[in-house]
């Protein structure tokens, strides 16, 4: 094949094949990147930050002289620059490192909040709640990251928390709010439900769940239940859609720094932290974050969050509406090839917003599963679902599942996922790439049946 | 006063001055840095293995294609150059965000693992320990890190843990094998005794706890008693000596990044991990570090700590004897400036080691508290204690009074500790600024007397 397009800024050269795994001497070929959704490489403007303030910016933050006082400013700087990108106050936002802790501090903080706020003291003369003694209730949805669902599930097991996963529609991907909100009980003290679906790209309805959330915490402040927060995964939308926290009305927001361009740590958004919304850390030691998050800063990937924020501040829409033209051409393309009797579409629901950037699709077929294309693809570099289960074999993706994809389409998906530079000669190879990776397996079995 | 001295590869130069923490306009000078056990800036090696990461391995780890399968690579081989500067196993290392999570992670876990496994099932037939039932028992000593010494005292406050502080000897400045022994008890489970101290350099006698500890576990065994596991953080030690898992004889070491020019990410050793020695983690997510420490990898720092673990495989001898001559200098440089009765040496206390590079002393007299004779001292830029705890005013250490250094003499220490790239030159310049930042303050002194 020849590559004709122009390279994007984040092709790479590969040296081995893809083919079964196998390490095969091949000439170094063209890729096109088409795992966004997994990882993002980090801007040039990133790197320099994390180099820079490595070189310059060494200083432990807590020093009092200038080399520790510039590492603590430049800290600071990156705060203001991630409470901006979100339309949030600087002082909500405590730096994590990455989504997981983010999630998982999320999950012990509320049990930890409920079980110190709920629990009897065996003093009768104090007025108590009806939850009091209570086990914590948490609600979600079926289609979470690991690093919720399994958080959850964990606590479950341990008997620390109860939890509902709510499934989401199969009609339109979403946990849609009636049913998050039917889910509440009197011990209910956090309802987590993610702001986009990694698999498919579904957006899900925040506002509306706000809503409904905040206008029930006034019935039940009445009754003396807990309050109910609200807390969404951020980690894909950022950088691919405006989120404000305004909007979205959430009390707490995962900020993942890898999924927009954007180095491997993390951070949290908690509204009003520690007045209005309590945060109980996880970790103890020096003081750190003003104790919610101990440990000495990591400054220059911090600086280098703060530079990926502010890029996303400025350009956010400029990446939306080139994402949205390349993934929205990359369909056309694929049915313009394909057909539409051959390429099943698997998040292109009615009604609900999706990530400009995703595109899952399967082919019908029963030698198309989607790990067989992959592995036929030569220019192609993209995923089955989530990179964490990668290792998951065949089996269907549950999120797809869950969204009423039947079996043998979900078994056959695969998740393109376009960035920021993109192209759409980079589709055309891709495209190319994949017919004739059908081809070949439609070819094989061909020539298996007629052997 | 002249810069005559050769500069070190890490000084930089100053644009504010300290006094008061006044931000003053004063031409740029010449700083000498002796506060490497606070932070050390990074090798200019470990920088570059970062940058080539950000640029080259930002792929996800879990991502089964090349550029996955590249990141992967990195992070195996920075495992094996962790294990290799312990003389451990690679398969023992987890990759953690720090020093505080490696810290608080041991502590975690081997409550929960206590839990789990003495906590009484109702089940009458079954063999039940003698120490079912009780409350999991910690020993460590008085001069730990706040990172384990803060997450100890939660435990304490929630009832989850009962711990035993032993005081270190106000001889020696160590926690004594015999006085940790004596605080053992039927449930207890592990023993935390730092490696070196950050403030005095005192080397703990970790191999003798350890063949104490070991000698009691086997008869504990017989009366079915839990296992005593040991955990030694290691951060402030790595790099200044030659640290050697098989001598010292641990079950858990705490590995920090920034201590030893690498990256604000950490490490912890755990001997025969989940077979011999199990760890239960903190977090729940997408699987990575096998289950013990999910979160996608920081890739591009974990890289710039294997290059860092391997210049200290390669040169720690080096660096011990280079860091041992130049602060053995110092130390005679301010007793000949200042004459012995004016110099306290706080940690030069007989029979025991300590690390190569930390000198503690104190000026004798009544206005030469640390604080104020660092705020006048114009080059020298040094501490006097933990950095995290900068913010204590002019409280004495609590460490320092711990190992027996009157209340008077601590209220006036200083922590000088000196880098790799130490000079002497440097240190005559710093003990220039020290002897004019004193008469300064005596200066002073005298004429409030005198008006």
């Amino acid at each position: 094949m020849e590559a004709t397009a122009t390279p994007s800024r984040h092709a790479r050269k590969r040296v081995t094949s893809l083919s079964g795994g196998r390490e095969e001497k091949s000439p170094p070929e063209r890729t096109v990147y088409m795992d966004y959704n997994a990882t993002t490489p980090l801007e040039p403007e990133v790197v320099r930050a994390v180099t820079e303030a490595m070189q310059e910016a060494w200083g432990n933050p807590s020093s009092p002289y200038p080399a520790g006082r510039k590492a603590k400013e430049m800290i600071s700087s990156a705060r203001e620059s991630l409470a901006k990108m979100l339309s949030g106050d600087p002082r909500d936002i405590v730096f994590t490192s990455g989504g997981t802790e983010s999630n998982n501090l999320v999950i012990h903080s509320v049990v930890k909040h409920f079980r110190k706020t709920h629990t009897p003291r065996g003093d009768s003369a104090e007025r108590h709640s009806p939850a009091e003694g209570a086990t914590p209730h948490i609600v979600t949805c079926t289609v979470e990251h690991d690093s919720i669902r399994l958080p959850l599930e964990r606590a479950v097991e341990e008997q620390v928390a109860a939890v509902t996963f709510v499934p989401v529609s199969k009609v339109n991907g979403q946990a849609e709010a009636e049913d998050i909100l039917a889910a509440v009980r009197p011990a209910t003290c956090l309802v987590t439900v993610m702001l986009a679906n990694n698999e498919t790209g579904v957006v899900m309805p925040i506002p509306e769940i706000s809503r409904r959330v905040k206008a029930l915490n006034q019935q039940r402040a009445a009754s003396g239940l807990p309050v109910i927060l609200l807390h969404t995964d951020a980690a894909q939308a950022l950088g691919k859609r405006r989120v404000d926290v305004r909007d979205l009305g959430v009390d707490f927001l995962t900020i993942v720094g890898h999924k927009f361009y954007g180095p491997r740590i993390g951070a949290l958004y908690i509204r009003g932290l520690g007045e209005r919304t309590p945060l109980h850390p996880m970790l103890f030691g020096g003081g750190q974050e003003r104790n919610f998050r101990p440990g000495t800063e990591n400054t220059p990937m911090i600086a280098g969050l703060g530079k990926a924020a502010e890029l996303v501040t400025e350009n956010c829409e400029a990446y939306e509406a080139h994402m949205r033209d390349v993934r929205d051409y990359l369909e056309e393309r694929l049915v313009a090839e394909f057909g539409e009797k051959k390429v099943h579409l698997n998040s292109r629901f009615p009604g609900a917003e999706r990530l400009p950037n995703t595109c899952n699709f399967s082919f019908r077929g029963p030698q198309l599963r989607g790990h067989s294309v992959l592995a036929q693809c030569r220019t192609l570099v993209a995923s089955v679902g989530a990179a964490c289960h990668s290792d998951h074999g065949d089996r269907p993706s549950p999120v797809l599942l869950s969204c009423g994809i039947p079996f043998d389409v979900a078994r056959n998906a695969l998740r393109l996922s376009v960035g920021r530079g993109t192209t759409r000669a980079e589709v055309d190879l891709a495209v190319q790439d994949l017919k004739r990776a059908v081809a070949q397996l439609e070819g094989q079995a061909c020539a298996e049946a007629a052997s």
